[in-house]
Protein backbone atom coordinates (compact mmCIF):
# COMPACT_ATOMS: atom_id res chain seq x y z
CA UNK A 1 0.00 0.00 0.00
CA UNK A 2 1.81 3.55 -0.57
CA UNK A 3 1.00 5.92 1.56
CA UNK A 4 0.72 10.22 -0.12
CA UNK A 5 0.63 13.19 1.15
CA UNK A 6 -3.12 12.90 2.36
CA UNK A 7 -2.25 9.84 4.14
CA UNK A 8 -0.02 11.61 6.51
CA UNK A 9 0.30 12.71 10.48
CA UNK A 10 2.42 14.70 12.30
CA UNK A 11 3.91 12.58 14.71
CA UNK A 12 4.05 9.27 12.94
CA UNK A 13 6.82 7.51 13.64
CA UNK A 14 8.41 4.07 12.08
CA UNK A 15 10.89 1.77 13.62
CA UNK A 16 13.76 -0.45 11.56
CA UNK A 17 16.40 -2.54 12.41
CA UNK A 18 18.85 -4.35 13.37
CA UNK A 19 21.56 -3.66 11.30
CA UNK A 20 25.22 -4.74 12.17
CA UNK A 21 28.08 -2.87 11.65
CA UNK A 22 31.13 -5.19 10.34
CA UNK A 23 34.10 -4.34 11.48
CA UNK A 24 35.70 -5.14 8.04
CA UNK A 25 32.62 -2.88 5.94
CA UNK A 26 33.42 0.05 8.17
CA UNK A 27 37.06 -0.04 7.13
CA UNK A 28 36.28 -0.57 3.50
CA UNK A 29 33.92 2.18 3.42
CA UNK A 30 36.47 4.44 5.32
CA UNK A 31 39.35 3.58 2.78
CA UNK A 32 36.75 4.14 -0.13
CA UNK A 33 35.34 7.67 1.32
CA UNK A 34 36.50 8.78 4.60
CA UNK A 35 40.41 7.41 5.18
CA UNK A 36 41.27 9.19 8.23
CA UNK A 37 43.24 7.03 10.35
CA UNK A 38 40.20 6.39 13.73
CA UNK A 39 38.32 4.76 10.33
CA UNK A 40 40.71 2.40 9.09
CA UNK A 41 42.63 -0.08 11.74
CA UNK A 42 42.84 -0.59 15.09
CA UNK A 43 46.31 0.21 15.14
CA UNK A 44 46.12 3.46 13.64
CA UNK A 45 42.90 4.65 15.44
CA UNK A 46 45.07 3.93 18.54
CA UNK A 47 46.71 7.49 17.82
CA UNK A 48 43.67 9.12 16.98
CA UNK A 49 41.30 11.42 19.12
CA UNK A 50 39.12 8.13 19.48
CA UNK A 51 42.25 5.75 20.56
CA UNK A 52 40.09 3.02 19.34
CA UNK A 53 38.52 1.87 15.62
CA UNK A 54 35.03 3.50 14.61
CA UNK A 55 33.09 3.88 11.56
CA UNK A 56 32.63 6.74 9.85
CA UNK A 57 29.76 9.13 10.40
CA UNK A 58 29.02 9.06 6.83
CA UNK A 59 28.71 4.92 7.07
CA UNK A 60 26.22 5.43 9.43
CA UNK A 61 24.19 7.96 7.66
CA UNK A 62 24.14 5.36 4.60
CA UNK A 63 23.05 2.48 6.86
CA UNK A 64 20.56 4.69 8.53
CA UNK A 65 19.00 5.64 5.02
CA UNK A 66 18.82 2.18 4.29
CA UNK A 67 17.16 1.16 7.73
CA UNK A 68 14.88 4.63 7.12
CA UNK A 69 13.52 3.20 3.50
CA UNK A 70 12.86 0.01 4.46
CA UNK A 71 10.31 1.30 8.03
CA UNK A 72 8.95 4.45 5.30
CA UNK A 73 8.86 1.77 2.38
CA UNK A 74 4.91 2.96 1.86
CA UNK A 75 6.10 6.33 1.48
CA UNK A 76 8.59 5.70 -0.90
CA UNK A 77 6.43 3.68 -3.24
CA UNK A 78 3.85 6.50 -3.71
CA UNK A 79 7.51 8.26 -5.56
CA UNK A 80 8.69 10.51 -2.78
CA UNK A 81 12.23 11.72 -2.98
CA UNK A 82 14.31 13.09 -0.78
CA UNK A 83 15.00 17.11 -1.22
CA UNK A 84 17.65 17.90 1.43
CA UNK A 85 19.20 17.58 4.44
CA UNK A 86 18.42 19.90 7.53
CA UNK A 87 21.46 18.64 9.90
CA UNK A 88 22.91 15.64 11.24
CA UNK A 89 25.00 14.98 14.25
CA UNK A 90 26.86 11.85 15.49
CA UNK A 91 26.64 12.33 19.36
CA UNK A 92 28.19 8.86 20.19
CA UNK A 93 30.46 6.83 18.32
CA UNK A 94 29.36 3.72 16.21
CA UNK A 95 32.25 0.70 17.16
CA UNK A 96 32.68 -2.63 15.06
CA UNK A 97 30.29 -4.91 15.94
CA UNK A 98 27.74 -2.20 17.20
CA UNK A 99 23.53 -3.53 16.33
CA UNK A 100 21.80 -0.05 15.57
CA UNK A 101 18.09 0.33 15.05
CA UNK A 102 16.47 3.72 13.78
CA UNK A 103 13.72 5.56 14.69
CA UNK A 104 11.96 7.97 11.82
CA UNK A 105 9.35 10.09 13.21
CA UNK A 106 7.32 12.98 10.89
CA UNK A 107 7.83 16.40 12.84
CA UNK A 108 6.74 18.99 9.40
CA UNK A 109 4.10 18.73 6.93
CA UNK A 110 3.62 20.87 4.43
CA UNK A 111 1.80 21.68 1.09
CA UNK A 112 4.74 22.62 -1.72
CA UNK A 113 3.99 26.22 -2.79
CA UNK A 114 5.75 25.76 -6.29
CA UNK A 115 4.03 22.63 -7.00
CA UNK A 116 0.47 21.87 -6.45
CA UNK A 117 1.14 18.00 -6.59
CA UNK A 118 3.39 17.62 -4.23
CA UNK A 119 3.76 18.07 -0.08
CA UNK A 120 6.64 18.57 2.41
CA UNK A 121 7.26 16.23 4.44
CA UNK A 122 10.39 16.64 7.22
CA UNK A 123 11.58 13.36 8.92
CA UNK A 124 13.54 12.76 11.56
CA UNK A 125 15.32 9.50 11.96
CA UNK A 126 17.29 8.67 15.45
CA UNK A 127 19.43 5.99 15.35
CA UNK A 128 20.50 4.16 18.66
CA UNK A 129 22.97 1.80 19.20
CA UNK A 130 21.72 -1.74 21.05
CA UNK A 131 22.67 0.12 24.49
CA UNK A 132 19.91 2.57 23.72
CA UNK A 133 22.85 5.54 23.31
CA UNK A 134 21.70 7.37 20.48
CA UNK A 135 24.39 7.71 17.74
CA UNK A 136 23.02 9.73 15.02
CA UNK A 137 20.22 11.99 14.74
CA UNK A 138 19.26 13.50 11.28
CA UNK A 139 16.33 15.65 9.89
CA UNK A 140 15.59 15.20 6.06
CA UNK A 141 12.91 17.35 3.82
CA UNK A 142 10.79 14.62 1.37
CA UNK A 143 9.22 15.11 -1.06
CA UNK A 144 5.85 13.40 -1.17
CA UNK A 145 3.18 13.13 -3.67
CA UNK A 146 -0.88 14.04 -2.90
CA UNK A 147 -2.93 11.82 -3.69
CA UNK A 148 -4.35 11.80 -7.34
CA UNK A 149 -8.12 11.92 -6.73
CA UNK B 1 52.59 20.56 6.86
CA UNK B 2 49.37 20.25 9.57
CA UNK B 3 47.03 23.37 9.95
CA UNK B 4 45.82 24.22 12.94
CA UNK B 5 43.21 26.47 14.31
CA UNK B 6 45.60 29.51 14.19
CA UNK B 7 46.06 29.21 10.44
CA UNK B 8 43.32 29.22 9.42
CA UNK B 9 41.06 32.60 8.02
CA UNK B 10 37.64 32.32 6.73
CA UNK B 11 37.25 32.71 2.75
CA UNK B 12 40.42 29.97 2.74
CA UNK B 13 39.39 27.49 -0.14
CA UNK B 14 40.96 24.43 -1.78
CA UNK B 15 39.52 22.49 -4.48
CA UNK B 16 39.36 18.69 -5.28
CA UNK B 17 38.62 16.49 -7.87
CA UNK B 18 38.31 14.96 -10.60
CA UNK B 19 36.43 11.79 -9.49
CA UNK B 20 34.34 9.99 -12.17
CA UNK B 21 30.94 8.96 -10.48
CA UNK B 22 30.85 5.07 -12.53
CA UNK B 23 27.69 3.36 -13.76
CA UNK B 24 28.30 0.10 -11.97
CA UNK B 25 29.14 1.63 -8.38
CA UNK B 26 26.24 3.86 -9.12
CA UNK B 27 24.39 0.69 -9.04
CA UNK B 28 26.73 -0.96 -5.94
CA UNK B 29 26.15 2.04 -3.71
CA UNK B 30 22.41 2.03 -4.09
CA UNK B 31 21.78 -1.48 -3.55
CA UNK B 32 23.89 -1.49 -0.06
CA UNK B 33 22.28 1.89 1.12
CA UNK B 34 19.70 3.48 -1.52
CA UNK B 35 17.74 0.88 -3.14
CA UNK B 36 15.30 3.77 -4.93
CA UNK B 37 14.00 2.92 -8.17
CA UNK B 38 15.76 5.76 -9.84
CA UNK B 39 19.23 4.47 -9.01
CA UNK B 40 18.96 0.80 -9.68
CA UNK B 41 18.89 -0.06 -13.40
CA UNK B 42 18.26 2.15 -16.14
CA UNK B 43 14.73 0.19 -16.61
CA UNK B 44 13.72 0.83 -13.47
CA UNK B 45 14.63 4.63 -13.24
CA UNK B 46 12.13 4.98 -16.39
CA UNK B 47 9.30 4.72 -14.07
CA UNK B 48 10.88 7.11 -11.63
CA UNK B 49 9.95 11.17 -10.95
CA UNK B 50 13.65 11.41 -12.88
CA UNK B 51 12.75 9.08 -15.62
CA UNK B 52 16.95 7.97 -15.98
CA UNK B 53 19.19 6.11 -13.88
CA UNK B 54 20.97 8.76 -11.18
CA UNK B 55 23.49 8.56 -8.73
CA UNK B 56 22.39 8.13 -4.60
CA UNK B 57 22.39 11.77 -3.26
CA UNK B 58 24.29 9.75 -0.53
CA UNK B 59 27.18 8.52 -2.80
CA UNK B 60 27.26 11.87 -3.90
CA UNK B 61 27.96 12.94 -0.60
CA UNK B 62 30.32 10.19 0.39
CA UNK B 63 32.13 11.10 -3.14
CA UNK B 64 32.11 15.11 -1.81
CA UNK B 65 33.89 13.60 1.69
CA UNK B 66 36.35 12.05 0.38
CA UNK B 67 37.45 14.70 -2.33
CA UNK B 68 36.92 17.47 0.48
CA UNK B 69 39.40 15.30 2.85
CA UNK B 70 42.33 15.24 -0.25
CA UNK B 71 41.93 19.00 -0.33
CA UNK B 72 41.97 19.92 3.07
CA UNK B 73 44.34 16.83 4.06
CA UNK B 74 47.10 19.42 6.17
CA UNK B 75 43.52 20.61 8.27
CA UNK B 76 43.10 16.83 8.83
CA UNK B 77 46.50 15.92 9.40
CA UNK B 78 46.49 18.02 12.68
CA UNK B 79 43.71 15.77 14.21
CA UNK B 80 40.74 18.04 13.05
CA UNK B 81 37.73 15.51 13.43
CA UNK B 82 33.88 16.19 11.92
CA UNK B 83 31.14 17.43 14.51
CA UNK B 84 27.96 17.79 12.42
CA UNK B 85 26.20 18.63 9.62
CA UNK B 86 24.76 21.87 9.22
CA UNK B 87 22.79 21.36 5.45
CA UNK B 88 23.12 19.14 2.62
CA UNK B 89 21.10 19.99 -0.60
CA UNK B 90 20.79 18.42 -3.77
CA UNK B 91 20.10 20.97 -6.74
CA UNK B 92 20.47 18.88 -9.50
CA UNK B 93 21.52 14.87 -10.19
CA UNK B 94 24.23 13.44 -10.70
CA UNK B 95 24.23 10.96 -14.15
CA UNK B 96 26.96 8.55 -14.58
CA UNK B 97 30.32 9.39 -15.76
CA UNK B 98 29.69 12.68 -14.31
CA UNK B 99 32.97 13.92 -13.49
CA UNK B 100 32.93 15.89 -10.16
CA UNK B 101 34.55 18.35 -8.59
CA UNK B 102 34.83 20.08 -5.22
CA UNK B 103 35.04 23.35 -3.63
CA UNK B 104 35.11 23.83 0.33
CA UNK B 105 35.40 27.52 1.33
CA UNK B 106 35.54 28.34 5.70
CA UNK B 107 32.60 30.06 6.08
CA UNK B 108 33.26 30.18 10.14
CA UNK B 109 35.75 29.99 12.80
CA UNK B 110 35.48 30.18 16.49
CA UNK B 111 36.93 29.39 19.76
CA UNK B 112 34.85 26.20 21.32
CA UNK B 113 33.60 27.43 24.85
CA UNK B 114 33.79 24.24 26.58
CA UNK B 115 37.20 23.01 24.85
CA UNK B 116 40.43 25.48 25.09
CA UNK B 117 42.36 23.26 22.99
CA UNK B 118 39.87 23.43 20.03
CA UNK B 119 38.03 25.48 17.73
CA UNK B 120 35.06 24.73 15.10
CA UNK B 121 35.39 25.39 11.60
CA UNK B 122 32.00 26.10 9.26
CA UNK B 123 33.59 24.43 5.89
CA UNK B 124 31.10 24.94 3.13
CA UNK B 125 31.80 22.49 0.32
CA UNK B 126 30.36 23.17 -3.48
CA UNK B 127 30.29 19.85 -5.47
CA UNK B 128 29.94 20.51 -9.35
CA UNK B 129 29.71 18.14 -12.36
CA UNK B 130 32.00 19.30 -15.16
CA UNK B 131 29.67 21.73 -16.98
CA UNK B 132 29.84 23.70 -13.98
CA UNK B 133 26.61 22.73 -12.91
CA UNK B 134 26.48 22.69 -8.93
CA UNK B 135 24.81 19.05 -8.24
CA UNK B 136 25.30 19.03 -4.42
CA UNK B 137 26.20 21.76 -1.46
CA UNK B 138 26.98 20.85 2.43
CA UNK B 139 27.91 22.75 4.92
CA UNK B 140 30.05 21.04 7.68
CA UNK B 141 31.10 21.72 11.74
CA UNK B 142 34.50 20.04 12.26
CA UNK B 143 36.60 20.66 15.24
CA UNK B 144 39.97 21.53 14.61
CA UNK B 145 42.70 21.51 17.16
CA UNK B 146 45.06 25.14 18.65
CA UNK B 147 48.33 25.40 18.15
CA UNK B 148 50.12 23.70 20.97
CA UNK B 149 52.51 26.60 22.08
Amino acid sequence: MSLFFEDLEVGQTWHAGPHTMERDRIVEFAREFDPQAQHLSEEAAAGSMFGELVASGWHTAAVSMRLMQQAAAPILDSGAIGAAIEGISWPEPVRPGDVLRTESEIVELRLSRSRPDRGLMKLKTTTRRADGVVVQVMTGVIFVPRRND
